[in-house]
């Protein structure tokens, strides 16, 4: 098909398809003339995939890149394109300032990653946001939140367990990878929106007992 | 104190001060003269928050102001400030077009709301976010993914239970406000962390077992 249907297709304007090819985000079609190209079904997925993780995920067009690439390539195991999927989502985190804070904080991630036995790596792109988080609840008198980690951190170890075991497919590897990725990023946007929808309940519960709380059907 | 000496004691440029000023998320200082101004302890708390919503949680400039008026406006309850934070956390989620996936998934929100007993309202940024990715986990093939929704609403359910007690505290309302804010924003940030670490544990006990589990205690 012509670039005009792959944009009718998906929805995506004929810019952003441009954009995207320029970008690599998009292999090349098959050209057919000096200015025309034609695409394939493998577009029309890729492009759905595109979007997904960018408009969704809320990756930058250079994590989405380094996903593609991880799926692209039959030498990136499973366990490699997990890791690759977490460093483009966890991409946006400023490293803060190494103060007292910061040494605190990388104290407590430690004693918890050894109290809930995790086999968890010191390049972590969690583990490193985790510290920077914890320092900056400190340097803010936050400490109420980060009372909470064991909390969070039990919460997570139970939702991470089921998406490993659910994404993870020993077939078709190119398919189990961009499983795998979409997986970790658009599963991170399903526990950000769930927590948001949960704390409004759990507020209107708490704090606005009225009309809010007309909808509970308790 | 001179903003030098504002910028020496946060770590925040002169220039982002400036930026910040001119956007309105830090307060004009005392003008002592005609270009100069006097800074106040005030200043370094604030110019601390904004960094930390910036840098850790994420925020835009337009959503961290958000954040802030309603932390300096005192006709904001502690429950409205709790959905102002959220929205400015959601803010990135671009709408997914309409088509059968996308009324699928508004079903399965509204009936998970339901089985839960949540009182989430039509305007939660989670809520319309949850029914997005859900939609796109469908176009895409990531049922495996979709059919975690209760562990997600369970895992969240119990944090969000605790951050909204935790956060809440009926004594200085601006404090309180300010508390609610960071608590949603870099609790977000810390739910994602630990998520990721989660994930690697697990994928490295499922999937690559050898060196990286060797960090294993257990």
């Amino acid at each position: 098909m012509r670039v005009a249907e792959l944009s009718r297709r998906t929805g995506v304007s004929v810019a952003s398809i441009k954009y995207y090819l320029r970008e690599g985000l998009l292999p090349p079609g098959e050209r057919t003339s000096p200015n025309q190209a034609s695409y394939g079904e493998d577009h029309v997925r890729r492009l759905r995939l595109v979007r997904a993780l960018i408009d969704v995920g809320g990756l930058s067009v250079v994590g989405t890149r380094d996903v593609l690439a991880a799926i692209d390539d039959d030498g990136v195991s499973l366990h490699q394109a997990l890791g690759r999927a977490q460093d483009a989502v966890m991409a946006r985190v400023e490293p803060t300032p190494s103060d007292d804070a910061a040494e605190r904080a990388e104290k407590t991630v430690a004693e918890l990653v050894a109290r809930r036995g995790w086999a968890v790596t010191h390049g972590n792109p969690g583990r490193r946001a985790a510290v920077d988080v914890l320092a900056t609840l400190e340097r803010l008198g936050g400490e109420r939140v980060a009372g909470l980690l064991d909390v969070y951190a039990e919460a997570m170890e139970a939702v991470a367990r089921h998406e490993v075991t659910a994404v993870v497919d020993p077939g078709d590897r190119e398919r189990s990878v961009e499983r795998v990725a979409v997986g970790i990023v658009l599963g991170g946007a399903l526990v950000a929106a769930l927590r948001g929808m949960a704390e409004e309940s759990a507020s209107a519960r708490l704090l606005a007992p009225g009309p809010a709380a007309a909808e509970d059907p308790g």
